[in-house]
Parts: C-alpha cells; sequence; structure tokens
C-alpha cells in the first residue's frame, strides 16, 4: 500500500470510528504511521483527505448494493436480500453517520459523495420496484418513488436506533417491519386467477 | 431563568448543532454568558450538563408526541398526524443525532435517556397500531411491535437523509412512503361489508 493508501485507509477508519470532527490531522497521522510532512506532500489537509476517504466507501457501498439489487429473482426478494444482509450495524453506516456531523453538511464538497450515494440508492431501489410493479409482482399503484426513500430511510433509521440501544434488535425489528408491510404489495399469479 | 437552566439551555442548543464531541466546555459557558468558575459550581463537567440537556430534550419530545398519538382518530389518522407534523427536518432529530456521537454511545449514562426516549416511542406506536388492529380498522395480521420499529427509523432515517441532500424532500418522500405502505394495512366498514 502507498503512503497515500494508507492515509485514506485510516481516515476511512476514523470517520467512521470517531466522525470528521472528532478525527483530527494528527490522529490520522499516527493511525497511519505517516509523518506530519509527508501527510501534507500528498493531501493539502484533512477535508481533502476526508474527500478521498468518503469517496472510496462511497464507491465500496454502491458496488456491494448493485451486486444484490442485479441479482436474479423477484423485486420482493432482492430487496429482502439486501436489506437483510449482514451489516456491522453498531458501528452505523460509514455514510450516514457523516451526515450528522455538522462540518460535513456545511462544506458542500464533503457533502456531495453523501448525497450522490443516498440519491444512486433511492433511484436504484425505485429501480428494482418499478420493474416488479411492470412485471405484475407487485401492486400497480405502488408509489415505487417514495417506496424507494422510505426503505433506504429505514436502514439509516435503524442504525440511530441500534446505537441509541447498543443492540442490533430494533434494526432488525425495523427491517423486518417494513419488509412485512412490502410483502402485502406483492401480487402473484394466484391472485391474478382469484381476479 | 437560573444560571442552571441558562446552561442546560445553551448545551441543548450546542448538542443540537455542534453533537457532543463538538461542543466544548468554553463554548457552553460562551453561550450561557456564565464563567468557568460559575459552571463547574452548578455541574461536575460537561458530561453532567449533557445528561441534563439531552433528558430535557427527550421529556420535550416525549410530551409532544404522546399529544398527537393521544388525540382522538383513528391509529392511521394518528399517526400520519405524528409523521406529518411540521419539523424542523435539516437540524435532525435533537435525539438521533446523539446516537452517532462516539463519547455519547461509549457513556452508559448518556446513552440511557436517547435509548429510553425511542424504546418509549415504539411502544407508543406499537399500542396505537395494536388499538387500530383490534377496532378492525387495521389488518388482523399486522406486526405491530416490527411495523412500530419501521415508523421510527423512517423518521431517523429521513432526517439522514434531509442533511445529506441539504432538503427535505427525502424526508418527505420517505414518510409518504411509509404511509402509504400503512394505508394498505386499513381495513374498513365497506371491506367488511364486501367481504
Amino acid at each position: 500500500m502507498t503512503t497515500a493508501d494508507r492515509l485514506v485507509e485510516s481516515t476511512r477508519e476514523l470517520l467512521w470510528e470517531r466522525g470528521y470532527v472528532g478525527t483530527s490531522p494528527k490522529a490520522i497521522q499516527r493511525r497511519a504511521g505517516v509523518g506530519q510532512g509527508s501527510m501534507y506532500h500528498h493531501f493539502a489537509g484533512k477535508a481533502e483527505l476526508a474527500l478521498a476517504a468518503v469517496r472510496a466507501t462511497a464507491e465500496d457501498m454502491r458496488a456491494k448494493a448493485d451486486a444484490q439489487l442485479s441479482a436474479p429473482g423477484t423485486a420482493y426478494e432482492r430487496i429482502s436480500a439486501y436489506l437483510l444482509r449482514e451489516r456491522d450495524v453498531l458501528r452505523g453506516c460509514p455514510i450516514g453517520r457523516l451526515t450528522q456531523d455538522p462540518d460535513v453538511v456545511s462544506d458542500p464538497g464533503l457533502r456531495q459523495p453523501l448525497d450522490e450515494t443516498f440519491a444512486w440508492l433511492r433511484g436504484r431501489l425505485a429501480e428494482v420496484l418499478a420493474e416488479g410493479r411492470a412485471r405484475g409482482e407487485l401492486a400497480e399503484d405502488l408509489d415505487v418513488t417514495t417506496t424507494a426513500a422510505t426503505l433506504v430511510a429505514v436502514l439509516q433509521g435503524g442504525y440511530v436506533l441500534a446505537r441509541s440501544a447498543e443492540s442490533v434488535e430494533p434494526f432488525q425489528h425495523a427491517v423486518r417491519g417494513v419488509l412485512g408491510l412490502l410483502a402485502a404489495q406483492r401480487r402473484d399469479v394466484s391472485d391474478e386467477e382469484r381476479a
């Protein structure tokens, strides 16, 4: 790993553990085992390092989500698999947590990759739901745009509840709850036959 | 307002704006217009002040939610009114935001009022849903415990999405989405007559 990569990796870890306000340039240097001069040779400062770190985390998150959402199966099956996949729930979402950081949201450059990631995720979920609706798997009148926002919010809010309880249980309940509501939107061949 | 009250009020504001890690004792003193000696006369330090601040915020939140959830109307109407009430969305939830603060969740005393508030809210929403189900307003097989967790998560996650987008739109979409899914669980007299 190059020095620059080590610095970005250390920043990713620290942002996840401590947030942006709680992460000092000194702590990044210590974690990366890199001197101050070397850090400033590669990056203008904490903001530039954080931007590289956030972009790398966002890219990972997107690739993982897309792999599950683009897998074979019905819309409901793919969305279930995505919502139920194993997560480090008590650490929170590495992207979502940063939105609570006042110095991140007030910096348009740092906020942008967070916004893009969530916008992409909402869009991708809306596409999967629309596919399911078009194939007759989901109710004709399901509002795919708002439902997609609900699904992303349940994950993000589930992290918040889990951290406050120091337990994964509220996260799991929130996910099971929304999947129960979504399950009631399923329409299958037997329903059509009945109609 | 007494000096102690002024200190607690200032701490509440700063925690909401800057989080716990981002709030220094100095900043609290400045905001309250209170000297260091006077602050330490009233409170042992930042942790004790934050605890008083969080308890006051949690009490407010609970009182407001309970007023709406205990109002007349069907379960769906009361839950809609609660989810759709006016909120300072872009500032985030004063309770939820603190769960992202590493020094808050690692302090059992500070985490406790957050956990209690969300546990209470989930419990209260589950009661309202159970009432609706018992009165035949909502589907018999609706899982009230997990659905209640979903509703709280949608609000908390909605704040996260709104802050990342610097727009209330994703919050509003998430809320409308879950209300759409919950609306499909309504059963009314005309349904019973049809059956």
